[in-house]
C-alpha cells in the first residue's frame, strides 16, 4: 500500500519562495501569519493526514458506506477520525474568526486540502463540501442566518450539501424540477428528487444544511427561475438547538467505480422546510459560488490523488528489481536492478512530477489571487484578481483533474501487474480518481466555460490578466541566458496560445460550433502554457537561490522535463484547434 | 447497460474491401472458404456474443469468481456459456482440421476475438489462452504429443494456459525460480511457485494444460537456462483419460481492479509431472510462440473493449437530453436536444470510432500478413509476412490497449454522472480495460522491444516491410486530387516517422538510454502513422465505391476527422522524441 507523506518542502517552496510577491501577510486579516505559523499548520496537516486519513483509506474503500432503512453509515473508523478532524480545528481553517474559524488565507486551505485529497479522497468530500456551503451562506444569507448556521459548520458539528442534480439534470439546470412553495416569512415547502448528492446523508455530524437548487411557482422557464433554499436535516430551534427530522429522507446511495467511502445519496423531498438564501429568482448566481469553490477544491483532489500515485510509484519503483540498466548493471550484487534505471519509468515518474509541481503552483497562485479578490483594500486590485480567478477555474478544475487520472494510470502502470491488484491500493486511485473528471460539471463542460464564458467577458479582460503578467515575464527574463532554456519554450507556446485564441475570437464569434470543437483542446493548450509559466519561475527562483541543495537541483531538472518533454504537446493542440470543426459538425447524425 | 452489437459491417468491409489485395482465399486451405461462408461465421459468432456472453458480462463482474479449498468457480452462466461455445466449434475456429479444428484463417479469428472481448473480456480471456496453447503445442510439440493433446484442447473439452510470472519476476524472466527436475524420458518434476496465472484454476473444462517457463539442474543462468514444459492439471493416460490429478495446487486468486470473473491464480508446483516441449534451453523461443500470439490477442482486447465503449456512448448520446446545440435547438418540441449535438461530444465520440476503425483495420491486416507467414507457398513471401507481423505486433499490442483505457474513459465521460455508477456498465469497461496495458509484457516493455528489437533486426528489414507499401501508396496516389486531404498528411506524418526512426537509429546506437527515452512516444508515432496509412487506404476505397451510402460516407468522415484531430499528435510526439533523453536520464535518482 502506499504511504503518503505530505510534500512539505514543495508547498513551503510554493508558498514562501514562488508566491513571495504576493504579500499575503501585508492584507487586513492575515497579518498574524507568520512563515512560522504557516508551517507549522502545514505540518500539523501533514502529521494529521498521514496518522490518522491515509490508514483509512484502503479500509474505507473495501467496506464502503452501508445504507439502512434510511440511513448512512460511514466505515469504521471515520467517526472518529471526522470527530479529530473537527476537534483539531480543521473544519474553520479557512473560515472568519467572527465564526469561530482560524481565519487562515485560502492558500493554507488548498495545501492541506490537497494533502487530505491525497491521504483520503472520500474522506475529504464530507469536509470539503461544508466549506463550500460556509462561503456560500457568509455571503448571502442574513446575519440572522449567519449567526445561527455558521458556527455549527465552522465548528464541524454540522456539515453542509449542494443540491444540484437531478436524474433528468445534470449539466443542464434550467431542466430543475424541485420546487419550493412559499410558507411565508422566507419559509418554502420543497417537494423533488436529488440524485448525485455527496455527503447528503451519513453520520459524521448532528445535522446537514442541504443547500437546494429549486423552483418556485410562477418563476420563469430555465435557470432564470431558479432560487437556492437551505433545507436543514433537522430543523433548527430559535435558539439553535435542533428540533425534529425535517422532510427529507435519503432513498438510497450508489454503487460506484470508486470513492466508496464517500456517500452519494439519491435525497427525497417531501414538504421539507426551507429557507431562501440570496434573493428569489437568484438561485444561479447564488449557486456559482459554492460551485466556483468547488471547481477549484476539485483541481485539489486531481492533485492530491496524482501525489499519492507518484509517491507511491516511486517507493515501488526503488524496490522493484527487475531487468539491467541499458548501459550496464547498476547494482551488480543485486540479481537486478531497480527499474529506477529504466529511461521509461523515470519518464514516466517525470511526467507526473512535474505536472503535479507545476499544478501545485498554478492552484496555490489561484489562490493567492482568491485571497486578494476577498481581502485586499484596493477595489481594483480586488476585481483584477477576482478575473484572473475566473478564468483560470475552469482551467485548473479540467486540467488538473485529466492529469490526476492520468497520473493514478501512471502509477498503476508503474507497478505492472501488482497495479491491478486492490491490496496494492494502487487501482483505488483510478477509481477514485477517475469521478473528479465529471463532477462540478463535466470537464467538456469546462471547457466549454472557458470559451463561451470566459474569453468573450468584458472583451477579453479577463484574458489580459493572465496575458500580461506572462508577457511581462517573458520580456523581464529574455536577457537571462540561464533562464533561456525555461523562458524560449514558454515564449514559443504562449505565442501558440495567443494565436489559438484569435483564431478561436475569430471563428468561434462566426460559428459557435467551431468554439465548440476547439474548446478541449484550447483549455489544454492554456494549461500548459499556464504550468510552463508556473516552471519558469520557479526555475528562475531556483537558479537564483544561493542554495544548491538537492531540492533545487530538483526543481531544475523537472523544470527541463517539462518544458522539453511536455510542453511540446502545445504543437499539436493548436494543430487540432485551427484545423477547424468541420470533421465534428458535418458527420452525419446517422453515422454514429 | 451497454447493448452490444457486434459491428458486422466494418468488419465485412475490412476482410473483403480493405483486405482483398491480400488474396487470402488462394493460399491452401483456403479455398474452400467464400465470403458467404466467412460472413455467415462472422454472423453467427455475432449471435452468440449479443445472446450469451454480454448478457454475462455485469454479473459476472459483480459476481466473480469464488476461490474455496482450492477450487475456482467461475461466476453463474459461465459454465453453460462456456460449453455451448465450444459445442459451437468456436474453441477451434482457428485451429487445423488435423485435430479437429475449423481450419479458418487467422482474419476470422481475429474478428471473433475482437466481438468476444467486446461482450464479456473475461470470458474470452479463457478460450484466449487455448488458442495459444495450441498453437505452441503444435508448432514444437511431438507428433504424439500433438496427437494427445491438440484434439481435447481443440474440441474445448481441455484448456491452456501460460505459466511465466512469478513473484520476483515479471518483465525480467531471467529471474524464474521454479525449477525442472529430470526423471527420464523427456519427464520432469516441476516445483515452484507462479502467479498472476490468468485461467490457472477454473470449473469450465475437464483438464489444464499449463505451459510453464522453468530452470533445470546446471542450466545456464538467466532467460538461456529456461525450457517449457507442458504440465497438465490432471496426469494424462495412455489411452488419452485422465488419470489422478497432478502436483499442482491453486492457492489463491486475485482481488483486482476489474476482470473479476477472470480467475487469476497462485499455482503452486509440488514435483507435478510435467513434459519438456520444444527442447532444452529453447524456453524463451518457444514461449514466443504463445507471448507472441497473445500480445496481438490482446489487442483485440483493447479493441472490442473500445467498441462496447463507443456503442454505449452512442446510445446514450442520442437519448440524453441536456442543453441545446450552440447554433440553435434542434429538438425544439423536447425539453432539451440530445447531447449528440454538442461538438465536444461528437469530438470524443469520433475520437473512439476514428481510432477503433483504424485499429480494426491494421490488426487485421495483420492477422493477414500472418495468414501468409503460415500458409504462404512461397518462401519469401513467408519470411516477408512473418517480418511485417514482428514489426507490427509490439505496436498494435501497446497502441490498441492504450486506445482501449482512453476510449472506455471517454465513454465514462459522456455518460456523466451515470458512467461512475456499476448499473450501468461502462466503469466496469475502464477497469477491465485497465491491465490490457499491463498484462503481456507491459506497454513501455513493447515499446523497448520496438526500438531495441524489432528496428535493428537484419539492419532495418523488418521496417521496409512497412515503409516500402506506405511510400509506394503515397507515390501511387499524389496524383489522386481528391485523396489529396488523406495522402498529404499520412505524407507529411509518413516523413516524421522517418527522421524520428534516423533519430533513434544514430542516438540510440551512441547511446542507448536515448533509445529508452525515446521508446514510448516512438511506438505511439508509429502506430498513428500505421494507423494513417488504414484511413488513407479506406477513404481510397470509399471514395472510389459506386455506393454512397450511409456506410461509405461514414468512413470518409471518419477519415477526415483521424486526418484532422487524431493525427496532428505526431507532431507533438516527434518535438518530444527528438528533444532526447538528457532530461530523463541527468535527474539524480535520490531527488524523485
Amino acid at each position: 500500500m502506499p504511504a503518503y507523506t505530505a510534500p512539505l518542502e514543495d508547498m513551503r517552496f510554493v508558498v514562501h519562495e514562488l508566491l513571495a510577491d504576493e504579500r499575503l501577510q501585508s492584507l487586513p486579516g492575515n497579518e498574524e501569519f507568520s512563515a512560522d505559523v504557516l508551517d507549522a499548520v502545514l505540518e500539523e496537516a501533514a502529521r494529521f493526514c498521514a496518522s490518522v486519513l491515509q490508514p483509512l483509506n484502503r479500509s474505507g474503500d473495501e467496506q464502503g458506506c452501508l445504507f439502512e432503512n434510511g440511513v448512512v453509515r460511514t466505515p469504521d473508523g471515520f467517526k472518529d477520525a471526522y470527530r479529530e478532524f473537527a476537534a483539531g480545528g480543521w473544519t474553520g481553517l479557512a473560515a472568519d474568526n467572527d465564526y469561530g474559524g482560524q481565519g487562515l488565507p485560502e492558500t493554507m486551505d488548498a495545501l492541506v486540502n490537497e494533502m487530505l485529497c491525497a491521504s483520503n479522497l472520500s474522506f475529504a468530500i464530507y469536509p470539503g463540501l461544508s466549506h463550500g456551503a460556509y462561503r456560500l451562506i457568509r455571503r448571502y444569507a442574513s446575519e440572522a442566518q449567519r449567526n445561527a448556521w455558521l458556527p455549527p459548520l465552522v465548528e464541524g458539528r454540522w456539515s453542509g450539501t449542494m443540491c444540484l442534480t437531478e436524474p433528468q439534470c445534470g449539466t443542464d439546470l434550467g431542466l430543475i424540477r424541485t420546487h419550493a412553495t412559499p410558507r411565508g416569512d422566507d419559509v418554502f415547502a420543497l417537494n423533488g428528487a436529488k440524485c448525485f448528492i455527496s455527503a447528503g446523508e451519513h453520520d459524521l455530524t448532528e445535522n446537514i444544511l442541504h443547500l437546494v437548487l429549486a423552483r418556485t411557482p410562477d418563476a420563469p422557464p430555465g435557470t432564470g427561475g431558479l432560487s437556492v433554499f437551505l433545507v436543514p436535516k433537522f430543523t433548527i430551534n430559535a435558539d439553535g438547538t435542533l428540533g425534529p427530522r425535517n422532510g427529507i429522507t435519503c432513498g438510497n446511495i450508489e454503487h460506484k467505480m470508486g470513492l466508496n467511502a464517500s456517500a452519494t445519496c439519491t435525497l427525497n423531498f417531501d414538504d421539507a422546510q426551507g429557507f431562501l438564501v440570496g434573493g428569489l429568482h437568484q438561485g444561479m448566481r447564488v449557486m456559482f459560488t459554492m460551485m466556483n469553490g468547488a471547481r477549484l477544491a476539485v483541481a485539489l483532489h486531481g492533485i492530491g490523488i496524482a501525489e499519492a500515485a507518484y509517491q507511491g510509484a516511486v517507493a515501488y519503483a526503488r524496490e522493484r528489481r527487475q531487468g539491467r540498466a541499458l548501459d550496464g548493471p547498476r547494482s551488480p550484487e543485486q540479481a537486478a536492478d531497480s527499474i529506477l534505471v529504466h529511461p521509461d519509468v523515470r519518464r514516466m515518474l517525470l511526467g507526473m512530477r512535474s505536472q503535479i509541481e507545476g499544478a501545485r503552483a498554478l492552484s496555490t497562485w489561484v489562490a493567492a489571487r482568491y485571497v486578494h479578490a476577498q481581502r485586499n483594500p484596493d477595489a481594483q486590485a480586488r476585481d483584477d484578481a477576482h478575473d484572473l480567478v475566473s478564468l483560470l477555474t475552469p482551467i485548473l478544475k479540467a486540467y488538473c483533474t485529466d492529469m490526476g487520472s492520468e497520473a493514478a494510470n501512471l502509477g498503476v502502470q508503474i507497478y505492472g501487474g501488482h497495479g491491478y491488484i486492490r491490496e496494492h491500493g494502487m487501482e483505488q486511485l483510478v477509481r477514485d480518481a477517475r469521478v473528479c473528471q465529471i463532477y462540478e460539471g463535466a470537464n467538456g463542460v469546462q471547457a466549454m466555460d472557458l470559451v463561451g464564458r470566459k474569453l468573450p467577458a468584458h472583451a477579453g479582460r479577463y484574458l489580459r490578466r493572465f496575458f500580461q503578467p506572462v508577457a511581462a515575464f517573458i520580456a523581464d527574463n529574455s536577457d537571462n541566458g540561464d533562464l533561456t532554456e525555461f523562458v524560449a519554450p514558454l515564449s514559443e507556446a504562449f505565442a501558440l496560445l495567443q494565436k489559438a485564441t484569435r483564431w478561436i475570437a475569430e471563428n468561434g464569434t462566426r460559428d459557435p460550433n467551431e468554439a465548440g470543437a476547439a474548446a478541449s483542446e484550447y483549455l489544454r493548450l492554456f494549461a500548459l502554457v499556464a504550468m510552463a509559466f508556473m516552471w519558469a519561475r520557479m526555475a528562475r527562483i531556483a537558479l537564483a537561490s544561493e542554495s544548491k541543495n538537492k531540492f533545487y537541483r530538483g526543481k531544475l531538472a523537472t523544470a527541463r522535463f517539462y518544458m522539453q518533454r511536455v510542453l511540446p504537446q502545445t504543437a499539436s493542440l493548436y494543430a487540432c484547434i485551427v484545423a477547424g470543426g468541420s470533421s465534428i459538425a458535418d458527420f452525419e447524425d446517422e453515422a454514429f
